[in-house]
């Protein structure tokens, strides 16, 4: 991982440059562990276009040292992260303009920049850390594949458990201990196991309700391994489904397929989210699809490319993202499945296999 | 819950007035929960010094009208938060200053007060709504008493179930089942499992690591109730225990015993700090005890007041802290005892019962 990681410092700092900075600050523990291996709760980075400076506390001395090796310079500071970085500064005179993340940096610590740190120019900065994750390399895209066969599994092994009479929470139980069992490092996101009217709140978490019979039971979820996620829906249905049930799910179904092996690079992420829409459109279910048809996937469970009716960029060769039509019926119930996909050069690659068919659960 | 509920508003109000702002825009989640009850991950709240209004995405639009009731008038949006924050108040004449949540606002977002809300006069805030939430009422610890018995219940369960062999992620597992099957809505934070060496790190996650007889095991975890959070740590030991981890073990309890039993409102944090540190200094280990002695408890798991040594604010009655004193040696182990108390007005009532004596897992 050390080559990756050098390469990713190199093609940040190519951006430093075309952005016309001596330094970017980061604050976006993500974009920290993406860049220097780092997976702590506390640091603040510092990355000029050739070399990275860490700065976290004594409780993490041990695991930096592990994790980040001789990448970046290290520093332990006992008082405060922003007095390790004042007093950084002061000895790197070449450093005037330091870009900061808009997008992670609490106001709060704005003003520090502007009070404390008066001396440098600032300069807000978008997505510079962000971009370079979007495409994912070889070894990201394995550590995601072993995420959705830990999620997967961990499927696997909760079906037989699930009977009727079970509340969702002890639902969610038996998965999250499979999901340990499968080793997962811990859950991107609480599960969410919602069943009958619950299964139509596209962002239920469980809850106490009892699963009953003849209702769906959906059930989204990740795991997490060397630090990146997997994010996986099944909707299950509790004995022998309706028709209605049927019909619905088969659309779903159909969409999540029909996405699933038709996305591809270079097309816009509103194109993407058409291909399972327009699908659910034309089988009169387009009201009942009231979100997007999924997100990029990585060391965060949510982030770029978005694949959505206004995300007009182009998908990059190289992003996973998740695919996860659904159609939502209030009162009655709702359809989710949802699947991982790798925009490889080859094509679609769908990262995530458990059955699609409508599992009838005992 | 509702009376509750408009008693914080009338308190948020007074402290409008004092700060002569005309209405506070509010981002935290857990500080728009604290005064609205609404519990889902999107929202923007106006509180002004007697009305509160409350900005959501289509997704909650159920979910809301359940948790705020008449609290808050609610507006759905269907483009975005922001979108619909500038129309609301281009409808009320009367605000000029708003105050914001320096600590919980973005850069980005602080970008969008000063360009799309420049008709306003904005002010930085600091823990207006936090203040509030440091003194618990009657409910608040009521919740805080369930999520500690759905914690020690679980761990209960749990105990059991250990035994060498396992891998700190498979105790994880069976607890994080157990906390499920008690009622625990989700998890405040990845449980701590750290075996042998490991458990000499206070921040350790659990890993792949298996636990070998001989060895300490630290579990420290929490559960939630009603959005309110317990954390307690407990230590354990592989089978028999040298005189060595007894000792530890032993000077570790009777640190949390001290502390525990005489912490009280009106104390500085740093004078609680003290009571368990200046133990262990006597017992020859202050400078094993790397981290504070505890932290404040709610609606978040890490909340005001500190127990730290440069904590100079005194201690308010009604607060809910974590009293988890340890002593660490590098390479060979660590022990941490942790307990919720509440500071009530009779002196502190300890809320998470179980065994404080080292209990040898078979």
């Amino acid at each position: 991982m050390a080559d990756r990681r050098r390469d990713r410092l190199a093609a940040l700092g190519a951006r430093l440059q075309a952005e016309k900075i001596d330094a970017l600050l980061l604050t976006s523990l993500p974009n920290i562990r993406y860049l220097t291996g780092f997976s702590g709760s506390s640091a603040l980075v510092l990355a000029t276009p050739s070399e990275l400076r860490l700065i976290t506390d004594f409780r993490y001395e041990t695991q930096v040292a592990d994790e980040v090796g001789d990448l970046a310079q290290v520093r332990i500071e006992p008082v405060s992260l922003w007095t390790g970085l004042w007093d950084m500064l002061q000895k790197l005179p070449s450093i005037e303009m330091i870009g900061f993340e808009s997008a992670h940096l609490l106001h709060r610590d704005f003003q520090r920049l502007l009070n404390d740190g008066s001396r440098w120019q600032w300069r807000p900065q978008l997505n510079l850390v962000e971009d370079l994750r979007e495409a994912k390399d070889e070894d990201e895209v394995a550590l995601i594949v072993e995420a959705g066969t830990i999620a997967t599994n961990a499927l696997s092994r909760t079906l037989p458990a699930i009977h009727v009479g079970m509340t969702e929470l002890e639902v969610a139980g038996v998965l999250e201990k499979a999901l340990r069992d499968e080793g997962s490092e811990e859950a991107p996101f609480p599960p969410i196991v919602a069943s009958g009217p619950r299964s139509a709140l596209p962002h239920a978490r469980a809850s106490s309700r009892v699963v009953q019979s003849g209702e769906f039971l959906l059930i989204d979820f990740g795991a997490q391994h060397g630090g990146y996620c997997s994010d996986v829906t099944r909707t299950f249905v509790m004995g022998e489904p309706t028709p209605e049930q049927r019909d619905i799910f088969a659309i779903v179904r159909d969409a999540n397929h029909i996405a699933a092996h038709s996305i591809k690079a270079g097309m816009t992420g509103a194109a993407a989210d058409g291909l399972a829409r327009s699908y659910i459109e034309r089988c009169g279910y387009g009201e009942a699809f009231g979100h997007s048809l999924g997100h990029g996937l990585g060391l965060e469970v949510h982030e770029a490319p978005r694949l959505a009716r206004t995300a007009e960029a182009a998908l990059r060769a190289g992003s996973v993202v998740t695919i996860e039509p659904g159609i939502y019926r209030p009162g009655w119930g709702g359809v989710r499945i949802e699947d991982d996909v790798h925009l490889s050069a080859n094509g679609p690659q769908i990262l995530t296999n458990f059955s699609r068919e409508l599992i009838e659960v005992a």
